[in-house]
């Protein structure tokens, strides 16, 4: 259990609450062809069927509902790569607060229309953190906004928890859970609604090697920050958070990555078993598994599918 | 009501529970974004989630349990630019019988080693209808194989029949549905269906401008063979079927065509907002839909997204 008091099954239980109204209870897909290619048994939860196409959507939802009234009255403001920039336009849309949103520059096209779609204010920026967190502090400076980390935030990683925890109550006889990590909001949700609700489930995280700091930080038992990132997987590109990194920790039971090829392949099969889009960071799980064969042998293996928002005209077939 | 005696509400209900085993129950699926721009309810029937990807697993399984002891023999041969014979292939398969599979030599890769994983015997031919016929009599002579026809064969088309039976059972109240013509084997199953299971249910076919043969039959009440088709609705390039056009001429309120433009546009609203991925065929009911949107504004509109084999390499996107 992790020690910190800022999450019970009470919290989860009311977080889950609290966004079921904004959110798709997504459904959990499987491939007889991918089981026999895997040699264990696959339970895909689809999180790109999740509004905006990602499971951001939780996360975000939670943490606008969760403002207080004032708070409200100055919008909110985030920077990401993507995905939790379309989530806190949306649910901000949904509240009627404003929304700004420090996107990098080399975003993908569809994400920043797609958050412009749903009223969020874009101002690019340099695709590094520092100047990330510049600009958005200068709307916070500037506006009043509150600022929503995209998973270094209690509220957010509460709203996380809720896809595997919808998982697990479908499936309560998982023997692994399989999620990737970038910086481990999803992840870290994950080991919370595991920890309450699915406590004999082992989990897994899945990491590209071109952007590898959990394996790192995993391995030194510190917190060990990503630096040039050179990966496929564009929503994995970001450091493991300060509140996120004890959690993971002490709750997985290793950290397994695989390198791009094997992403691509891993993708292109989902694309052709499956008949369904996800984006190149979805892939990472069943990449790592298809790599270590053994340690998933015919196992029940949950895995969650994060998003399926890629630019059509930049795929890697 | 059809004049044939070939069909009867009996033996749609008996190819059904025949074919029931060995074929998916496929979901329907609904956008709100795109039900938006379309200002309708759209209900998609998800064939590209069935068997082989595609709603021939239905006709091809219905016709292979229909063959004699002494048919099966010798095994089967059809002709098919990729659909049939991935599911001809797959259903001889499941019946331990031969299948001889005779393909155009520009069909899409994917879809020929799909063809060859699920044990067809792949014969290449150059890709106009008299090549696939001389091909395919060839093997009817030296081997003594039944020839299933891809669609202009009452079990082929009492088996496709099957999938809007169960769109009609799930949704009782469909106003208009829209459905793909190629050789119209979907196209007259599904006007039985409606005939006997929904009959107050409106039926328009969709077609390619670049392939209009339905569209020209439709209007000149004879049928008008597709010469030199020009599309990139690479299911939908042959000549109506003999048994086919006689359903179709009494069923069909009218035949609506679109530009491949137009096709391409639908294919990629559906896999950016559905997260899910269709051919180009499938593509061309939505299509006429968004270009006709005053007839079916408001309705409830039901339409079989017809299958999922893409070849990955050759996007239009």
């Amino acid at each position: 259990m992790p020690s910190t008091s800022l999450f019970s099954t009470e919290k989860i239980v009311e977080a889950h609450e609290r966004i079921k109204p904004f959110i798709h209870r997504t459904p959990v897909l499987s491939s007889t062809a991918i089981n026999a290619i895997a040699g264990c048994q696959l339970l895909f939860k689809c999180e790109n069927f999740q509004k905006i196409g990602a499971f951001k959507m939780r996360g975000a939802t939670n943490a606008v509902l969760q403002l207080t009234e004032a708070q409200k009255k100055n919008g909110v403001v985030t920077h990401s790569s993507g995905n939790h920039a379309q989530a806190l336009a949306k649910a901000a849309q949904s509240a009627g607060i404003k929304a700004y949103i420090v996107m990098p520059e080399t975003a993908p096209k569809v994400k920043v229309a797609a958050v412009k779609l749903y009223g969020g204010q874009v101002t690019f920026c340099k695709p590094t953190l520092q100047a990330r967190e510049t600009t958005a502090q200068k709307i916070i400076d500037e506006k009043g906004a509150t600022f929503i980390h995209p998973y270094d935030n209690a509220e957010v990683i509460l709203g996380q928890s809720s896809s595997a925890k919808e998982l697990f109550e479908d499936y309560p006889d998982i023997d692994v859970f399989v999620c990737p990590v970038g910086g481990g909001g999803l992840l870290s949700g994950s080991i919370l609604a595991r920890d309450y609700f699915s406590p004999n489930t082992i989990i897994f995280a899945a990491e590209p090697e071109g952007a590898n700091d959990a394996y790192q930080s995993f391995q030194a038992k510190k917190l060990i920050p990503q630096t040039n990132p050179n990966t496929i997987a564009d929503g994995l590109l970001t450091s493991l958070g300060e509140l996120n990194f004890p959690i993971i920790l002490n709750g997985v039971k290793n950290v397994l990555t695989c390198y791009d090829t094997e992403i691509v392949a891993a993708m292109r099969l989902i694309w052709e078993r499956m008949k369904i889009i996800i984006e190149p960071s979805c892939a990472v799980p069943l990449a790592v598994i298809l790599k270590n064969k053994e340690l998933f042998a015919n196992k029940k293996v949950g895995l969650i599918l994060t998003g399926g928002n890629v630019d059509l005209e930049k795929l890697p077939f």
